[in-house]
């Protein structure tokens, strides 16, 4: 009962962020979909708690949170004893830890979205195929910023040190989208300790339960 | 002795966003300067902190650790107890926090770094006059974000809830870039709640010896 809800679905990359976070954790949650499709993110019920008009947000009792980074971020916090430690276990490691948080959405995360619109959500949902310039140079600018991963997981068997954590997952929904989806991920796999990171990341329990949600 | 050293310049926005909250906090801390017209931040000794060629770092005794929204972060928390407490005293005034300190950067800063680029960085150091047709739209997008932060500063003093917050302070080297500096504050001042955190933020001792080290 004390669960926390989720107002999302599961195949959004917003979402899947924090569904595998409170699996991992092994939190309760309840999944409430809202039909996109259908605008809900629009409507004025949802802009009262998410005034962007983007999903998801959590409820946790009469709590509410949106922004899937400060979600996984309070779901490794409330849950810290609980589960694997998702956030490190002192100053230092989760220092670390908002290190990596904060290259992900800087770096990481604008580039591989442009490569994964055009290979997938375009072609998927608005049926516009993908153009292959705006691809190669979104590839090109995502393998700078994996080279600089590779010489951070050839120290370390994860981003923050040799523990698993949310700045690791976060990565895991667009990276899942680029090599498990489009088949376009030349980027992760030709670099060895990248390729490794990933294969560990995509075989969790949860990433697979994530992707049950989803299918 | 035992401060932190910051590793940038007090003119970087990113360098300004670290050392308004050290002040705030009351700590100890030291500026290295790097000569970046010269490029020392693309050297390898500074490669080797900061993999992505940028500033700040900080180093806090043989800890190191960079991305600015990072080190606030780790400040916040090394220094709970000191000082106001600028990151929330509960789990949820803590999320709440997270929550705004992600809008930042994922709504915010986009657009505002656009225009003051135009408007500031292009014509002071590159000799570059203002594009006004990206200055325009990015002032559009940014109107966009002002009116969610105008509905919620209606309901409190500062973002995550009646108590300043680092969420507030990230804000402040491009909001004052924009305003002080490029004159050119309208989407801020025609807001007046926007405008009333604006001017409590840009008032307090802390961000004044931040400019004074900048200038």
């Amino acid at each position: 009962m004390g669960g926390i809800k989720v107002i999302g679905i599961p195949m959004s990359t917003c979402t899947q962020r924090v569904l595998v976070v409170l699996i991992e954790k092994g939190a309760e949650y309840v999944v409430e979909p809202l039909d996109m499709m259908k605008g809900a993110h629009k409507q004025p019920e949802h802009l009262a708690i998410q005034p962007f008009g983007q999903i998801p947000v959590i409820e946790d009792g009469k709590f509410k949170l949106f922004e899937s980074r400060a979600i996984v971020r309070y779901v490794a916090e409330k849950y810290e004893g609980q589960g694997p430690s998702l956030y490190g276990k002192t100053l230092h490691e989760k220092a670390l830890v908002e290190q990596w948080l904060a290259v992900e959405i800087e770096e990481f995360n604008a580039p591989i979205t442009a490569a994964v619109v055009q290979l997938v959500l375009g072609p998927k949902f608005k049926g516009i195929p993908a153009d292959e310039a705006i691809v190669s140079a979104s590839l090109e600018k995502l393998e700078k910023v994996l080279d600089v991963y590779e010489a951070q997981l050839a120290k370390n068997k994860f981003l923050a040190g040799n523990f698993l954590s949310i700045a690791d997952l976060v990565h895991l929904p667009f990276l899942f989208l680029l090599v498990g989806v489009a088949k376009r991920g030349e980027v992760v796999t030709s670099r060895k300790h990248v390729h490794e990171w990933y294969e560990t990341l995509s075989s969790l329990p949860s990433w697979k339960k994530v992707l049950a949600l989803a299918a």
